[in-house]
């Protein structure tokens, strides 16, 4: 894999648009100097953008499009207007290996269609999942998926997330068998549904695969970083994802309310200024953005529609990781390697 | 309604049990001085703990019970073995009419299963669910519903969730017309399963219901203020209310971390401590223990498995005043006046 990807950026997505999908080009520079860009969508406004950002002096292009895919289109009316839009078009140039990723920031529900139409899934893989990384009290981050793609999910879909999951979490974390577990209303193998008890035994049997499935985990564990991967249904995973988001900001903002009640505690805060940025740090949803689409053949990475040029510029870096550590061949190589037969072993 | 009410607790539930139990009650005496009560359990070990305790001196009764339902037990074995256990008989003495509320901090499951078999639902419910109230950044808390009592849930379930919920927020919150939505992936009339989207028809159908349905919310917006009452099935309720819980402990872990790695730090947590006090009272899940079973015909609270004394403090405190208030008879009436035409409207 080429050391400079190519990362294709619907630049009209998202609540701002182009001024932070540009802006979060130029500081991911910073990171990655010799990363390159194709940016999708109004020419005026990009190019207007573009010329305000030194570090986006070369290895950029800049390709025209006329339509933009809007947060309220179904996924049936972006498949539809897909061919002209910054979104399809920016997917299309994965398609084509004019890139090595796709990053947008718009409609979820538009780019997971779109790039499945363009993509496919992988061989062995029923449907794509969106997957994150979330901050854990531990050393590393911890791998969830799917965050919303799936609504309502079979074991065997289950049991594929647990492999991409374990294979997103052994190229990007470095280890060799992440520790799996289910999202449960309990830990006992009989708490929950069919679907997950189900799921649990698949996994159980299936030794073969390159995971430590760990059983059931609760939703007040998420963040203790006892497992490495925590897989769950669309649904579930929407809703845990965004409970730890409202959950943060809720503390955050207690934490601003509390602290500038009286003078004293002001005071305290202000010289406890660099422990409350550490934890702003670690809180901040920006530093956490990058969903990764996990299934298709292609690296597609979806940004928070209301992320900041610093979100973008964490989305993008999570974008050129992942394609310089060439993830979509390794997990079509562990697919191939192990879980065909493992995934069929525990299918039975 | 008396005004002292008769609290049954089964003292041996919970992580802890007798102690926290009956150091709980003695405590709860400073907010309700007239509160009489009930232990069921070792009445050696209970003795000993009511002995600690001036404020137990009078208005305490002690029934021995033989067994103990576990952890472990399953719901079955738990309604076998009910009769000569401190939770079954507690659960009884409401039923008998010798308690207005029973307190359990045991096996949910269990304790849910005993009190259906011997309450009975309400008319017009065909599922209990169990209910909390959640710290927001309004003015009052938001009641949330189901937490778990059940896994999967149809339409129907939903809109009878939301009309007890509502009943809860009035009676409780004092809100007349209390703001009520469902928990979603999305806020858009599409998103989610065909049973959301089925229950949020009915609930739009139903304006006729003493609540205002405000469509759907999503997991970052729980603890905003801007609905009164959280509707979900129980399985997505209980994901979220520990991810709450777990991310809440979270952040208290990383605020111990970051105000204590420097001297300047913690310096300037030991001005503020105030504030950080003041955070940790709303945090504390102690301090927001009691999850009420809505749809029978009786109160019964359930503390957390995991709480202090202080905890079951707040949950008897939650029963005493849902007693006070003589809840389960308003739920009664709004089932009566309003919901049986009503749902039945909604259902069609």
């Amino acid at each position: 894999m080429t050391q400079a990807p190519r990362i294709a950026i619907d630049a009209m997505g998202g609540d701002v648009g182009p001024e932070v999908m540009v802006g979060g080009a130029a500081a991911a520079r910073a990171d990655f100097p010799d990363l390159r860009f194709v940016f999708f969508g109004d020419e005026a406004v990009i190019r207007n953008e573009i010329a305000k950002h030194k570090t986006l002096a070369d290895n950029v292009e800049l390709v025209h499009t006329d339509s933009v895919i809007s947060g309220e289109d179904k996924p049936s009316q972006a498949l539809r207007r897909s061919k002209d839009s910054s979104m399809g078009m920016a997917i299309a140039a994965v398609k084509a290996g004019e890139a090595e990723a796709v990053l947008s920031a718009g409609n979820t529900g538009a780019l997971m269609a779109i790039a499945k139409v363009a993509l496919r899934t992988m061989e062995g893989i029923e449907r794509p999942a969106i997957s994150a990384l979330l901050p854990t009290l531990g050393k590393t981050d911890v791998v969830m998926l799917d965050l919303g793609a799936n609504a309502e999910c079979d074991a065997e879909n289950l049991v594929q997330f647990a492999v991409m999951g374990a294979a997103y979490a052994r190229t990007v974390l470095d280890i060799p068998r992440p520790r799996t577990a289910l999202l449960n209303i309990g830990t006992e193998e009989l708490k929950g549904t069919g679907i997950l008890q189900d799921a649990a035994a698949r996994l159980r049997a299936a030794d073969a695969l390159p995971l430590e499935f760990t059983g059931f985990i609760e939703g007040d564990r998420l963040s203790r970083g006892h497992v490495d991967v925590i897989v769950t249904d669309g649904f579930s995973g929407n809703i845990a994802l965004k409970t730890i988001e409202g959950t943060a900001r809720f503390v955050a903002d207690l934490i601003r309310n509390a602290f500038t009640s009286s003078l004293r505690s002001k005071f305290g805060f202000l010289l406890s200024r660099p422990a409350a940025n550490l934890l702003k740090r670690t809180l901040d949803p920006n530093n956490h953005n990058g969903g990764v689409f996990l299934g298709l053949n292609g690296l597609v990475v979806k940004s928070h529609g209301g992320a900041d040029s610093n979100g973008v510029r964490n989305a993008i870096g999570v974008a050129a990781k992942m394609a310089k550590a060439d993830i979509i061949r390794k997990i079509s190589n562990d697919l191939e390697n192990f879980p065909n037969k493992a995934i069929e072993d525990a299918a039975e």
